[in-house]
């Protein structure tokens, strides 16, 4: 089981995120390519500090919306959603290149991650800009009660999936994220957090908030660098499943 | 001789240059990478085009400044500027990657081309941005009546250069171009332009504005694809010095 | 009746729009103001060619999306959108005050017009970042058949409102516009636009794609100055409908 | 004596600046107008929070380039820097004024600020900017050891001038700032900077770095928000100089 962060996330003079904090912790980093976040040098000072912390890379694309952060909805054709995928995991990729290593995997950011999971001509057109661009990468999706339909996509590209929890999610019945909006989506307990991942980790499954059990089955946990105290989980949680 | 051409540098909405009228007399299209013009959607096209007139593809990296067209100087480090001419490249490659081709070369626009030119730092850190991206790829440079710094440079990087002369610049009695806001810098006049390529091509010589015939080597010529006026001149440039 | 056109949409070098050709034809010119296309000096020229012209000067604000030229939907809280509509007509009221003149009024372009007349609540902070900045603008609203919801909106806001036509689109048998998607959505020929126009202008109402007639009170009427086909157009309605 | 503080420099999710914490100690907020920093909600914010502290706002207009944060410069005409100028205080000043409120100065940031104070011409355009807006507000520059020309360029506007000394930069025997490349160019010491401060404020004079004591006649200091020790550094020299 791999801890995944989204990573490089700072523009310009402009700085987000603990990524020299909480490097040590996770397998894989999330890299944020310039369209919703980061900038080159942001690229090449995260990708350097990977590569010291023995840490996988990935791409992490978005929409192209700086202002917003890549968290709004931008309406593309099909052409579009596969370009700006291109372009973004070939512009890390090559950053990745003249530092002595390659991108191994792609996880789209914000509304574009959200969008993909809910209409299958997004995932279609995001999978179709990776694979194209190199059939080897992974491409981590939502790990959700139903993964036919995005596993028969997939196999129709050629291309491999890793299935993402959450750590601090909440999860409904049916073993799917409890919308942001709606109370106890967001699990701020630091033993609850562990307690979740152990599930998760040692018996494929999630207890809902409505107390079920639920079959969960990940590849891959995302954890978070956004201040201190989300550092401070993720090294429980690395501590918890053990060491990398 | 190759004729080499800026090319796809449309924004969103805002359509410029004849890329498909200019597209049929040209030997190598520099393709716009999204920094000072160009969008994934743009670059998807304008690789398919050059495809489609089997036309090999270089990057044409810039400033970040779409605003200015890359055509104001900024101020950037040497590791910023490689980054910015890596993540440009890499974009581009990856579209046409996608698209079932790679670039084969790379030509600096505007400002940043100007500045490599002038200054050893800058023209050092773009080729390290190239060569550590793909030492496979030729670099274009000014061809000057001096041009042992520049081949150094790119002999301890083991990156080879394409030598560029322009159609329809003037060249003084050094062999160097006259500046654009000097008289006579820009050649107006078809006859005039046709027959400084053909020394170029035949002799490897142009006449300058002095009168003074000046050795000049070139690997490949300029020409422009912004008006009808300018496909016209490409397209009796590509008659005068033979087929594809 | 007065014609309005979009105006001042190019974007530092990129060139849109035929507004020297259009604006005599004009009463109301609709700058764009940075956002989705413009910026200062394209702001400024254009200012200066609409009081050449003696043109009124309105602010044409958009979202903020130069890739998409304000065309696709973008999620913003009310008070974002107040603001974003604020910011904007400020900054070009500011060009007009060096140039002597001010805007008379706002029309709001692409994916925010179409947003504000679907959903009130973009609507009401259209509006609130109009008259709270300036109670004495107009705001320019499409001219439906039902527009008793939009006035009262406007009256809660001491807001005048300006309902405008469109020459070249269809109306269903409602009053409203025949969606883009639909066939025969654009009107192409030159004699049935004019026609339309006349409807509108001496008897109120127009003949919808169902061949009713249908009551459509305007203030004023959209016409385009894309391209020479456009500015023709608006040449001849400007001649139908009597001079400036 | 008035303390000036740069704020707003936010963009989008990226925060910057410790405003809220510093705002009770200054005078006068030059606030980013979207140019180099901010956007239209950061504005609104940063206007909200200076009318809660009675604090006195400017805009803080700078060259159009979020990703260096206006620290690079940029190459402009006289009319681009004069409307770049215009555009950004007049849309400030909208936001002002539906929050009741407007601006009363103006203060160029970084790269701009820096270049009008060696050009003249940069300066006029900047001044031609501002007054032709609005004649009473008053612009901020460098207090140096010779003001005559500046002086004169400002009486030819009709304009007003607030020279600005700062309370964490040594100067030199003419009374100009060390270069901030040079040994000490930065006062790291608390009791230093309130020296220097209540040197400027009581005697109209400072200290150099070659210990010469040199006359600075400054209308205000300028002092920095950027984190704890800035802050707290603002809160000493408020409380040295006095209550607001």
């Amino acid at each position: 089981m791999k801890l995944n962060c989204d990573m490089g996330e700072s523009f310009g003079s402009w700085s987000k995120g603990m990524d020299a904090e909480v490097m040590p912790y996770i397998d894989m980093a999330n890299i944020a390519c310039g369209f919703h976040a980061s900038d080159p040098m942001t690229m090449d000072l995260t990708v350097r500090m990977a590569l010291d912390n023995k840490v996988e890379i990935g791409a992490h694309p978005g929409y192209p919306d700086l202002l917003g952060f890549g968290r709004r909805d931008l309406t593309c054709s099909a052409q579009e959603l596969k370009m700006i995928v291109t372009y973004q995991i070939a512009a890390l990729d090559g950053i990745c290149r003249v530092n002595g290593t390659r991108i191994s995997y792609v996880k789209p950011h914000g509304a574009l991650y959200n969008k993909m999971m809910q209409d299958a001509d997004v995932l279609t057109a995001v999978m179709a800009g990776v694979a194209d661009y190199n059939r080897e990468l992974a491409l981590v999706v939502l790990a959700k009660s139903d993964r036919d339909a995005v596993e028969r996509l997939a196999d129709a590209k050629g291309l491999q999936l890793l299935f993402e929890a959450f750590a601090d999610r909440a999860y409904d019945d049916n073993g799917n994220l409890v919308k942001r909006n709606q109370p106890g989506a967001v699990l701020q307990d630091q033993q609850q957090i562990e307690q979740q991942v152990l599930e998760i980790v040692r018996q494929g499954k999630v207890t809902s908030l409505g107390g079920l059990s639920v079959p969960l089955k990940a590849d891959t946990i995302c954890v978070h660098g956004d201040n201190e105290q989300a550092v401070s989980a993720a090294r429980h949680i690395r501590e918890s499943i053990g060491v990398l």
